[in-house]
């Protein structure tokens, strides 16, 4: 069909890359056709529901109580995740297009997942989705697109969306485990995305381990307009955090609590993250890779605890603690990381996800058994930890020893998942780069424009050879 | 006035361009003086009507139904159109800043024509305007950035006011047209905006023709930057796209629907854009011109049915189809407009506005002529459709039948307005630049720094020359 | 603790910004824990306060009339502020990054000392917070922030943050006088954020004078792509000004005036900003540095008025008009200020914020003086400017003459504050760069590549040379 690749190994995805895209979207499109419907609120019936429930405005759609906030989650997951990892000076569109790509592959899947785990209708069979839906499968891509920042330029295309594809997958049982079964709360995310994204990611950068990843040296690390692009990643996700912690909570105050609390966090987190990047320097200067990531720790670890009484104060000692350990994970943590544990971790995903996922998974343990009538509410307790059905006995303590039995959960599925999917990615199939040429977007995209500097120096060698010759 | 120019052809607009920036808003000024006044729910009376029509709190204020849509709309515009245009080596300031130059222009005339046409109140003979009228007019200026793409780095800013002068108009006829007297259903504007802006702009370039134009050749074309740029453009659209579709559809449901739809959609039209992108080179290689315009092509073709009960998996099936013949049309068909029609199009909007939009225009007659009262029930259809006062007795298979010849209608406009309007641009009395100076900042904008590659070879050269005379 | 430094005063901040983010991070933490909890809307206990006010649906809730707005705001400060000062070629990093740390420290102090002077509960002592809080101590971060713009690449992170600390709390005593005392309205901030930052920012630069600044020429001005991406700051700037005036405006037509008159004002200040810019030049081409930046004075200057019934027409004046004199204020006014006041005013803030804010500040004081309630109505002129309680009795001429009162507040609080502060920092010990060393990153941050363009000359030199020898 094609030449021989000017590459070690083989990385024409010119057969498998269109056939996985055209097999997995008519195998979407059939079994939406089967299971997914439009929910009460986004079907014409509506205005049949409004009557039957004396409902006296549209505005009391759940559209306008969570759309705001699935818009700003929608920028987190596209321009948030993509830019952020446009930091390596050749891997830009990589970054931004494979997240594309990945994310876009991954909600139709989740949007299944999901609804058969969770509101699977068992009298006709159907899912019903809304906008809450698009949000949770819009959380769901987002573990997987953590799980990218692992293996940033070291995989082809058709190996991430074989890892989107299990990732998901993997995401709807552990969400479902956790979130259903164990009734723990997570509406940020801490242990569901975060924690199992981080580790999903990293065990699989294990086990596709490259010894030789050194001879693409040259192609690692930022330039100054790559990474001047990764903090529109870095400030969408940060200025967006609020609204992601509190896109699923409670309408009302729980919205309105969870916002407040991710704001105080990672205001919090900025300055603690500031400072450990300049003590980490001879002369205090700051480092891009610090801003960028650690600043966004914060967010991360009050996930599970965002909806929850834990006061603005509570707020930003986690934000304190969250920027210190964060980028104390990216001056030692990482290089341990790959020179004893073998895990080459792109973007640090391990010092921005998984460590401040734990974290989260914690503070969400401690602050529920810690809850108490006197500061929710009776009713207020009701509500927070939805208290109701069969679990309406539960106690904050008992509540306290589930939230930490689901942040285990989240570990054990993304190490485990991880290392099965990683085996599975190993596979000599799928087109990944050679070592050598990994981090470079000339692999799988049309580059017009060869690196900036080689060209000029090659040119002066050539006029100065040809000088020579006079 | 000032020095010959540099440049073949008079590109010196010192003179045109402040003066019908000039005359121009002041002309809007006195009319808006004369017509436009703020709408019942932006008065301070609105206590008043508050209290009159029994309504309960302010949150029913159709402000807080449409602000969130509006601001995603306003980004899609500003940012969106801005820069996805700067892919461009060297035309980032004419795409964003010309694109912020038209669109504030258009935007004050679209208040006046939209109103004059839907809105001006018979007894008062004002205009009174809400945040609706502001959606309607990003969405009538919209049209004329559509058409701008056609003709990107070809046309003086002089010229580009002229055209959104004359396209505002024709858009505000043809929607008047096609919304009010056909009475056809246009929510995310496939017919109204993306057919009519998209043949509008094809039609100018078309009369615009440049032989020539290859003697610019050199500044065709993108760098790595440049192309990472547009992935902004790209992505803000893509993101707030169910938000376009959905900005002024019906409060509840149908602004409901209308994003699920979208927001589907366009997860298709990713994968296989893809497909078809990477299918197209012999390696499998992605293309960025396709990442950046033709995953956008499902938004477009669910403008018209955005609001329909066209199911979730009616929605996958639009963007499937759509990012093959979206990615097809910049690989085959662009080519043959350009050798045989004589059709210069820049950003390829026939690919991505025109074309999807007919298929939109199709989609919607189908799916309106398709539609039941057992899917709609008897009241959602009344309400999807507005059957009601003269239009009360229609048949969905009539109303099918005047969406396909509200189709006609902007595709009649776009073409035959087009090549009016083209016929006027071309007097020479517009600054346009010389062939040779097509995609090129420095001829309408301070460049401070010169192309980064050539003055370091001329210094090369420089020295090389200065050591042979040693 | 460190090496010599390599500039000729010692830029080394590595123990004073650890230091200072330290300290300052736990007193936020036992302030926070002393002063600040949630309000009765963002608290669990909104159960039993719905049920006491009869609230019937949690759509009433304050967040969900301002939560849009807020997010817009966020976005306003972090991307819009940080991304309009990357212009410099080599302060991307400082441009950011910086707007990144104050912003992120002064909100908290904001929320405290807002806090303090506005809504300290006095039967507890405590600080209820909701999202309008929120909003507050973005805007009064807004005004550190302008005050940046005029210092840019001269100080150092240490300075900025002194700047921000005495910054906020002026901020809030002359915000308290102005809204408090005075009672004046200015929902924007022409006179509260605007003018008091423009001219806080002045005079700091103003003390902080150098003379031989131009030994730092080479690192002025801009590159193609730093420009580009000012322009994302611009946009965001621009888009989410409604948004800005409009945040804590009156529920239901309050907001929905602002965002109609800002909308307007603002498209008006495109137009005439790119006729003077044009006209500025010999052969009418544009410059960057204006339609960065004076697009925005237009909303600058509807901030005091943006809520009133200013009409549509009247908004389109006021950009008309700010348009004007803020494109000329950076031909003519910047060059004076620099040579004959000695203010080195970076962004041009004067230009963008100081003269507009004091134009805002006269149009509020105006139109205010000009209310009636032929046009307002009666409940709603009480409505729009807050005639209840103590100020029940006040007529609209005087409410004009306190308007004008508070414009000389905020330029007195600016100026003097602004003198004192920047005494403070000319204090020998905040490690300030040298002449030489402004608008560079490399004295702030590590920066992996060194600038594009020399390491090649040096490289061609170093193969000349060597040729040479042969």
């Amino acid at each position: 069909l094609t030449q021989p690749p000017p590459w070690g190994i083989n990385t024409n995805i010119r057969l498998t890359l269109p056939v996985v895209c055209f097999v997995w979207q008519i195998a979407m499109i059939i079994l939406f056709g089967v299971f997914i419907r439009y929910d009460e609120e986004s079907d014409t019936h509506w205005v049949e529901t409004k009557a039957h429930d004396n409902i006296t405005s549209d505005i009391e759609n759940d559209f306008y109580f969570r759309y705001p906030s699935f818009q700003d989650v929608h920028v987190m997951i596209f321009v948030g995740f993509g830019f952020l990892m446009t930091f390596l000076k050749r891997y830009s569109f990589g970054a931004v297009g494979f997240n594309f790509l990945i994310a876009s592959f991954g909600l139709q899947w989740a949007l299944l997942m999901q609804g058969w785990f969770h509101s699977l209708d068992p009298q006709t069979g159907k899912i019903f989705i809304g906008v809450e839906s698009l949000i949770n499968a819009d959380f769901c891509v987002a573990g997987c697109l953590i799980a990218y920042g692992a293996v940033l330029g070291k995989v082809s295309p058709v190996q991430l969306l074989v890892m989107t594809l299990f990732g998901v997958t993997l995401f709807a049982v552990e969400e479902y485990i956790i979130l259903n079964l164990l009734h723990a709360r997570d509406a940020g995310g801490s242990m569901v995305i975060h924690t199992f994204g981080g580790y999903y990611g990293l065990a699989i950068s294990r086990v596709l381990y490259r010894p030789n990843l050194h001879q693409s040296k040259r192609m690692q690390g930022s330039v100054y307009h790559s990474d001047t692009f990764a903090m529109i990643g870095t400030l969408f996700l940060w200025m967006f955090w609020p609204s992601f912690n509190s896109a699923i909570t409670d309408h009302g105050d729980g919205q309105h609590r969870a916002v407040i609390n991710t704001y105080l966090c990672l205001a919090s987190t900025v300055l603690t993250t500031v400072a450990i990047s300049s003590l980490s320097q001879k002369t205090g200067k700051l480092d891009m890779v610090h801003i960028q990531n650690s600043t966004l720790a914060g967010g991360v670890a009050l996930g599970t605890a965002a909806e929850f009484m834990i006061s603005p104060y509570g707020a930003l000692i986690v934000g304190f603690f969250c920027g210190i350990i964060s980028t104390m994970g990216y001056i030692f943590i990482s290089p341990f990381l790959e020179k004893t544990l073998k895990i080459q971790d792109t973007c640090g995903i391990h010092n921005l996800h998984a460590m401040p996922g734990v974290i989260g998974g914690i503070v969400g343990a401690i602050t529920a058994a810690a809850a108490s009538e006197s500061v929710y509410g009776k009713q207020g307790l009701i509500n927070t930890f939805d208290f109701t059905g069969d679990f309406k006995d539960r106690t904050v303590l008992t509540q306290g020893g589930y939230q930490a039995a689901g942040m285990c959960v989240s570990i054990v599925f993304g190490v485990v998942g991880g290392a099965i999917v990683g085996s599975i990615l190993k596979l000599p199939i799928w087109g990944d780069p050679a070592d050598e040429n990994c981090f470079d977007d000339e692999v799988y995209w049309e580059v017009r424009e060869p690196e900036s500097i080689p060209p000029i120096l090659e040119y002066n060698n050539h006029m100065i050879h040809k000088q020579q010759d006079l």
